[in-house]
C-alpha cells in the first residue's frame, strides 16, 4: 500500500510565544488530544524542584556534564537562561521521530533556529499570539504584585520576541483558546503530509 | 485584536489526482463540512448538459467567447479537454477570497502550476494518490466493461498524473476516506495561518 511508503517519521511540532501568550495550555491541551505527540525531555543544569523526575520533567546534570555534551554535539538546540542551561538531546529526538512519534517543543526563537538547522526537514513553527499588546500586558500583570518597572521589562521581553514571527511557518492568535488548539492541531496533521518529508514515496521513482 | 490584523483573506485549495482516486468525493465532503469553503465555477465551451444551471455548474460561453476571455488575461488557468475549453475566472476567484471565503479547485497539475503562477500566496495544492497502483487499476476496471487497451490507456494517464506529486504543497493517500477528508480538512486551516500570508500583521512593524 502506498500509505506504507508515506512517511511514518514523526514530526517536530515547535510553540513559541511571549511569555503570557498561553503556548504551554496549548502544548498541554494537544498531547491530551493526540496519543503520539511526546513532549521534548530537556537535560538541565538545574537542581530538580520537590517532585520532579529524572528522565521525566528533565535530565538533570552538572554545568561539566552539560559542557561535554554540549561540545560533542550532542543538543538539537540549547540555552543558558538565568545562569541555568537547558538542552535538547539529538538522540531522543531522532528516536522518537524515527519511532514515528511527533514532538512538540516549548521553546524561543533561538531554539526554534537552532532546531530547525539541526533537523530541517522535522520541524514545523508555530508562533502564538496574545489577542493584543493590551491582553499581554494584562496578563502579566495578572501574576502578582509586581512593580510598573518589572512589568515593562517583561513587555520589553515579550516585545522581542514578538519580532521574530516571521521566522516561523504559521502564526495563530490565542484568543479563544479551542480554536488555538484546533489550529495548532491542523497544522501538526497537514505537516505530516508535506511533499519535502516524503523521501520514501519519492524512492519509488514517480 | 490582533485576530483581526491576521489575514481573512481565503485560501485556494487545490486538489489534484488521477482519475479513480477519489478527489471528487473529498472536495464534497470538505464543502459539506465547511460553510465557506466555495466550489471554484469555470468557464466551459462545452454545452449544458440536462439539469446544469449557467452560473452554478459552469457559465456556458461559445468558443470566440472564451478565446477573447482567454487573450485578455481573465483565466487564473484554462485548459482544453477533448476539444472543450475549461476556465477559471481570475475575477472571481478574487472577489471571493477578498470577502474570506476559501475555495476549493479539482484541477490537474497544469491547471495547479498555472493557478500557483497567477496567485502564489493564496494556493496551497494537495495531491490525492490512490491506496496503491493495484487500486487504481482496479477502480479504473470497475468503471465498465471497457476493453485492456482503453484501461492501460488510463493507466497511463495516471501514472503520469501522479508523476507530478512532488510539485504539490501535500501529499495524501486516499487509503480511508474519513482520514483523508480529515487530513485535506487540516491542509485547509493550516494553510489560512501561514506566516506567508500575514501581509496585514506584518503592516504593524513587528
Amino acid at each position: 500500500m502506498w500509505s506504507d511508503l508515506l512517511t511514518q517519521r514523526g514530526v517536530c511540532l515547535v510553540l513559541s510565544a511571549p511569555s503570557g501568550a498561553g503556548k504551554s495550555t496549548i502544548a498541554k491541551a494537544l498531547r491530551a488530544r493526540e496519543a503520539g505527540l511526546v513532549n521534548s525531555v530537556s537535560v538541565t543544569t538545574r537542581p530538580p524542584r520537590p517532585g520532579e523526575q529524572e528522565g521525566v520533567d528533565y535530565f538533570f546534570r552538572s554545568a561539566e556534564q552539560f559542557a561535554d555534551m554540549a561540545a560533542a554535539g550532542e543538543f538539537a538546540e540549547w540555552a543558558t537562561v538565568f545562569d541555568r542551561c537547558y538542552g535538547t538531546p539529538k538522540a531522543l529526538v531522532e528516536k522518537a521521530l524515527a519511532g514515528g512519534y511527533d514532538m512538540i517543543f516549548d521553546i524561543d526563537w533561538q531554539g526554534f533556529q537552532q532546531l530547525r538547522a539541526a533537523m530541517p526537514q522535522d520541524v514545523v513553527g508555530v508562533f502564538v499570539l496574545p489577542p493584543s499588546l493590551a491582553a499581554l500586558r494584562q496578563r502579566l500583570h495578572g501574576r502578582g504584585t509586581d512593580s510598573a518597572a518589572v512589568i515593562e521589562e517583561r513587555m520589553d521581553k515579550a516585545l522581542a520576541e514578538i519580532s521574530h514571527w516571521r521566522e516561523f511557518d504559521h502564526v495563530l492568535v490565542n484568543d479563544a483558546l479551542e480554536d488555538a488548539i484546533d489550529q495548532a492541531h491542523a497544522i501538526l496533521i497537514a505537516a505530516r503530509s508535506a511533499v519535502a518529508r516524503q523521501g520514501g514515496f519519492a524512492a519509488l521513482g514517480f
